[in-house]
Parts: C-alpha cells; sequence; structure tokens
C-alpha cells in the first residue's frame, strides 16, 4: 500500500473480531515495529506479544473498570460538543465501551515495553511533564498501526492500562526496570474497518518560523 | 513508496544539502505529520516549520555545545564497542558534527511542539520516567519521518534542543503552556541518503504472553 494512503486512512478500530490472523501477517506487523528509529539506535524497547486467552482477560479485566469510569466525564464534556461532533463522539465512546468489554477475546494484543535507564532524556530537567523517552518507542508503535492497516487489520493506540502498570508488568512477568507504554488490540475489523479520519487542517497545525496565530 | 518499503530504509540522514524543497513537497510531508492518531483525537500538538536563516543559525548556536559536549563519552563508550560496532558509530559521530555546523543552511527544522494540559498522561502517577504525552505526539513525527523517506528527503529526530527549550521558545516566540520534544532537520542528502538500516532482530524484540528470554 502506499504510504501516503495507509497514513490517511489509518483509523482507530476498536471493534475488533476475534477471528485468527496468519503467521505470517503477524510477523510482518512486529518486524515493521523494529524498523523504526531510536535515539542512538539503542532501541530501548521490546514487544509482547499477547495471544493467552487467561492473559488477555487478565488485562480487561484491569482495563475495563479504567474505561467505565472514564464514561461520565467523556459525556459530560460530550454535552458542550456541536452536535456534529456529539455524534462522533458518541460512536467513539460506544466503541470503545465494545472494546472494553470484548478485549479478552481479540487475537492479539501487542504490549510495548520500554526500559528508561537505556534512554537518553533530554527533558528530564524541564519543569514540565517529560515526554522526549517517548520519541524512542511511539514511532515504533505507529509503524506497527501503519502496518496493521497495511495488513486490513483494525488496531487502536492505548495507554489506559498504564494507570495499572504494576499489575500488568506481574501478568506478563516482566523485570523490574522494564515499563509499558502502550497496548495495541489487533484483529480484523468487526465493521468497516479503516477508512476516513477526521484531522485539523495544516494551517491550524503549521505556523512559520515563529508561534504566529496557532492555538 | 510501498509503506514496508519506506519503513525499512528510513535512516538517519545527517549530512543535509541547503538546496531548497519545492512547496508542494514541504506541504505533503508535514501534512502527513497530521494524519497521526492521538489520545482522543485532541491532536496537543503543532509544528513550526523554521526556514529563516537567523533563526536556523540561532538553533545550530544552542545545539553544537551540547553536540561537542556529548562526544568525549560517547567516544569513550566506542572504545568498548566490536570492532564493526565501532566504525559504523564513528561514521554516525562525524555524521552528527557535520549536522551540528550545517544546521543553519539546512532548508527546513521542524519544530514539534506539544501541550502537556490538553493530554490524558496515564503513566504520570508512575514513580519512572513519564513517555505517555509522546504517545500522542512521536507517532506524528514518524508519519514525517516517513513522507521525507518517501519524498527522497534526508531527516533526522533529535532531541538534543529539549535541553535549551526556554530558549528555543524564545527563538520561536512560544506561549507558555506549549513545548518542544522533536527538532527534525530535512533536507535533500549530500551523500547516499536512505537505505539499508541495523536494527536488532525481531526475536530479540518480541517475546509470547511473557516477558521470556528477552534482555
Amino acid at each position: 500500500m502506499d504510504i501516503y494512503e495507509a497514513m490517511s486512512t489509518l483509523r482507530a478500530v476498536r471493534r475488533l473480531k476475534p477471528d485468527p490472523i496468519d503467521e505470517d501477517i503477524v510477523e510482518r506487523i512486529f518486524t515493521a515495529a523494529t524498523w523504526a528509529p531510536t535515539g542512538g539506535n539503542m532501541q530501548p524497547w521490546r514487544m509482547i506479544k499477547v495471544t493467552d486467552p487467561a492473559k488477555k482477560q487478565a488485562l480487561e479485566d484491569l482495563y475495563r473498570p479504567h474505561w467505565e469510569s472514564y464514561i461520565p466525564g467523556y459525556e459530560k464534556k460530550m454535552e458542550s460538543m456541536p452536535a456534529s461532533v456529539q455524534s462522533s463522539s458518541r460512536r467513539a465512546l460506544e466503541a470503545g465501551t465494545y472494546l472494553a468489554r470484548h478485549l479478552h477475546e481479540v487475537p492479539v494484543i501487542a504490549v510495548f515495553c520500554y526500559n528508561p535507564s537505556i534512554m537518553t532524556i533530554t527533558d528530564a530537567d524541564q519543569p514540565r511533564p517529560s515526554v522526549v523517552g517517548g520519541g524512542s518507542v511511539y514511532p515504533a508503535v505507529q509503524n506497527f498501526l501503519l502496518a496493521c492497516r497495511n495488513e486490513g487489520l483494525g488496531c487502536v493506540l492505548t495507554t489506559l492500562l498504564c494507570i495499572e502498570e504494576p499489575s500488568v508488568k506481574k501478568i506478563l512477568e516482566m523485570p523490574e526496570d522494564w515499563f509499558t507504554c502502550a497496548h495495541v488490540p489487533v484483529g480484523y475489523p468487526v465493521l468497516g474497518g479503516h477508512g476516513s479520519i477526521n484531522r485539523k487542517p495544516l494551517t491550524t497545525m503549521m505556523s512559520e518560523n515563529t508561534w504566529g496565530n496557532l492555538a
């Protein structure tokens, strides 16, 4: 698939079939992640491919309550949205609830892990939340998502389980010095899957030489 | 370009020509970034396209001393590397020094900015460096890099200037509540540009169901 077509039709697909995925395809999407750049080419990240039903159920059991506690606030926020945005937000909410109840049956959950002790985190001393460690792992996650899109597989980047990281680490038997940063359920789409996306225009996202009129 | 070809040949290209880039191409690479997914589709990030010679020089003046102070430690680390790795590390170091001395003349530096106050940072309370904010901006940076590769443009993800964030914000006239997370110089390659990459094999990067034998 052409790269711009893949990027511009990569949606968050949250309704996923339990149908199995061919091993060849699984290998291609995980391999695509390994190609991503990292600071100093250290590749300070790893993936755990979760396929075991008991482990997927355990992740769902951790995920669902956090998703459900997120709904009331989201619904409140929706009240102040314009009607057009409200309906798409409502659909996203329903799809999120579907995911929260079916995570146990998706064929694969890719858990992305990282080790900050082998990263050079250049914004560690700035007086605001650090993100630079993410620069050596989310490019890999994006490769993975684009590869799923290329293979016709639904997927969505989630980070909600980071709240439950100590429990997730126990389930996946992770060592002390490695942590989690993304959980990507993967499967064939129940509905239309990937397609048109809704993003701000370039003029809203980019300025030249100074911040200018950005908001 | 096929998506797997682009990903598997995306190199860090640090020797960039000062030659201008067609406006159409510039628009395509920045637009590709806007397509990336973000938490809740909030798109809590922006780009500043830096083309003004004085501003590029000011960024280089901030960048160069940090790069130069990084060299001795890197050279020391190289001593303990196997010979094969040493020579590629030496080449990367030389290319990095080239970049540090020519940043002022690359046609475009893309500065990626983000606003943590409109992000849901789910790992904020974990007792380790947070990365989740990066999950809503580095996928966009990766799209941008892949788009550059697709257009035959050299590029490299740098984060060194985050150390000098207050000064960078002043140069780019950024508001108080927005911060920087990546600086990507872009230009046509002086040498071979993109091509083969050196990454760990999938078996080293991925395990199934538990951490297992990963290191």
